[in-house]
């Protein structure tokens, strides 16, 4: 039981295979490459039970629980859709897909076959996630105004980022992650989303961009991204009565309740962990054992919303994948 | 010499009083407002020798090298030109005027009088202006890829900010400093200026902001402000080689160096100052024992630019006030 197979052997996998490794009644079963030699050197090195050179053979493995999906975003859509047919349960690497018309259709697929279908976003099952909902929800901050978030990474010449077949740019890799620090905090309905964009003057993808979530109660979200700088990784939320700074929204390190004399009133804890990872997976195999198709960390309609948001982001900005 | 009539008594005009009492070599000479009660009490308090019930009474004054002027920006106009016509020297708060039309009225009008027009936005004279121009010229950030500034003050419920008929809202009151941030620091042609506003639901003035400044050269830069909640106050300059993070654009209290793993490498010293407003004054009064018309910290060019950057937002959102 708890068997789990990864699809894809890059750095995403490699992590993963650490994370199952450090926790407790879980198997790393299996390790699937286009390759058969990359997987069986990965399996060598991160113990896995098997090693498969292609991902069907992964996926037609009857003792595999939940399969992992680590491959770029580009090949989400069809891997997952292959997972769900053969009556896989399925937790895929953001961003979910590329579009969200891919989303809903395989959304739907694991509905109707009713298999979990859940998204890696990891931040949304990490402990910090519920800390800072509780600070905002205890009414400390006030009325909430204003959130910033950014995450930049110098990866300008990562060949995943610099593609427009394999979907790349800022916007899926990085954007996502702001995107959904914002919405993880603040469900209340948006009523306009606005943006600015500058592209990748070699590669044409979207290099750098301030996106604005308007919401309808009056609160306005900026988030931040570029694929050429390491930029700070931080998220605040401010209130009328005092702000919270997170350092390092991809993995909060810090959570730090300031003021509005910009004074330390507190510094929250935040458990140690494995890696990060082990929420995900814990939560997954948790909603296999109860039946359930989607995990409450990351539902099916936030999965749509994020994608729907991204969607409207690269038609406003005449950006499409060759794929679509 | 160096005697200096304040016309106004608010908060700003003490802010400069009691940096006129802490300078040498600098006289208090006259203050004067429209309630001749509130100039002697102000007079009084901050030992300015004269005062005056009137504006155009100081104006009058003979003995006047410098009028600093410090009453709510929809008036600066009307009283920058009542201060050439007496051929008064004059340092105006910010914003300079309350549209970019005005501002070069008047700016033409010390040009043909010889006479010093400055802008009191006092970043552009602090010492830290050019500690960080320095590093950003050091190359130690490497390509600057992105500004991030803030700036933002529960001030809603202050009438000047109230007022559409007092040139109110987020933009002339605050949003002038990240724009100033990142105009200071980065002078090279921009290519768009897009926004998000929201207005404020009971008094329609502009109520938040998110300003992007999209540079020819492909840098971003983001102005956020809001007159609901203060903001952090934090600008940070990205490159690829590291980020530089000052604390308090509006008055720069810590500046650090960070290098793309987030590790502190250097923090910056800031030289000890009396209020901050010295450096505005001094710089003035060199000025017009030279013989110039401007400051070399805020050009007249600059006051142009940033007041054409507002008018070019104001424009965007369908915001104008009711005496233009």
């Amino acid at each position: 039981m708890n068997n789990i197979g990864i699809l894809g052997c890059g750095n995403i996998a490699t992590k993963m295979a650490e994370t199952i490794n450090l926790m407790d009644d879980v198997t790393l079963y299996g390790v699937a490459s286009r390759s058969l030699e990359k997987a069986e050197n990965f399996a060598k090195i991160y113990k896995s039970k098997k090693a498969f050179g292609s991902y069907d053979e992964l996926l037609s493995d009857d003792a595999i629980d939940l399969v992992y999906i680590a491959v770029p975003h580009s090949h989400h859509y069809q891997l997952i859709k292959d997972a769900l047919n053969h009556n896989k349960n399925v937790l895929c690497e953001k961003a979910f897909t590329a579009n969200s018309a891919m989303a809903k259709e395989v959304l739907k697929m694991a509905e109707d076959k009713k298999l979990l279908l859940a998204e890696a976003i990891w931040t949304r099952y990490l402990p910090s996630r519920t800390i800072i909902s509780n600070i905002i929800a205890s009414g400390v901050l006030g009325t909430v105004e204003s959130v910033d978030s950014n995450l930049g990474y110098d990866i300008k010449e990562n060949k995943r980022i610099r593609e427009k077949s394999l979907a790349g740019g800022a916007l899926l890799d990085l954007s996502v992650y702001p995107i959904n620090f914002t919405l993880m905090f603040f469900e209340s309905n948006i009523d306009k989303i606005e943006s600015s964009v500058i592209f990748d003057k070699d590669t044409g993808v979207d290099g750098k961009e301030c996106i604005s979530l308007l919401y309808e109660n009056g609160m306005i979200a900026t988030c931040r991204t570029n694929i050429y700088a390491n930029l700070d990784r931080r998220g605040v939320i401010n209130g009328d009565k005092g702000y919270l700074e997170v350092t390092n929204i991809n993995n909060p390190e810090a959570i730090k309740l300031y003021d509005t004399n910009y004074t330390l009133i507190k510094e929250y804890k935040i458990p140690t962990q494995l890696t990060g990872f082990e929420y995900e997976v814990q939560e997954c195999l948790d909603c296999i054992s109860k039946g359930l198709i989607e995990t409450p960390s990351m539902p099916h309609k936030e999965i749509i919303r994020v994608m729907e948001i991204c969607d409207h982001l690269r038609d406003s900005w005449n950006y499409h994948f060759p794929f679509e």
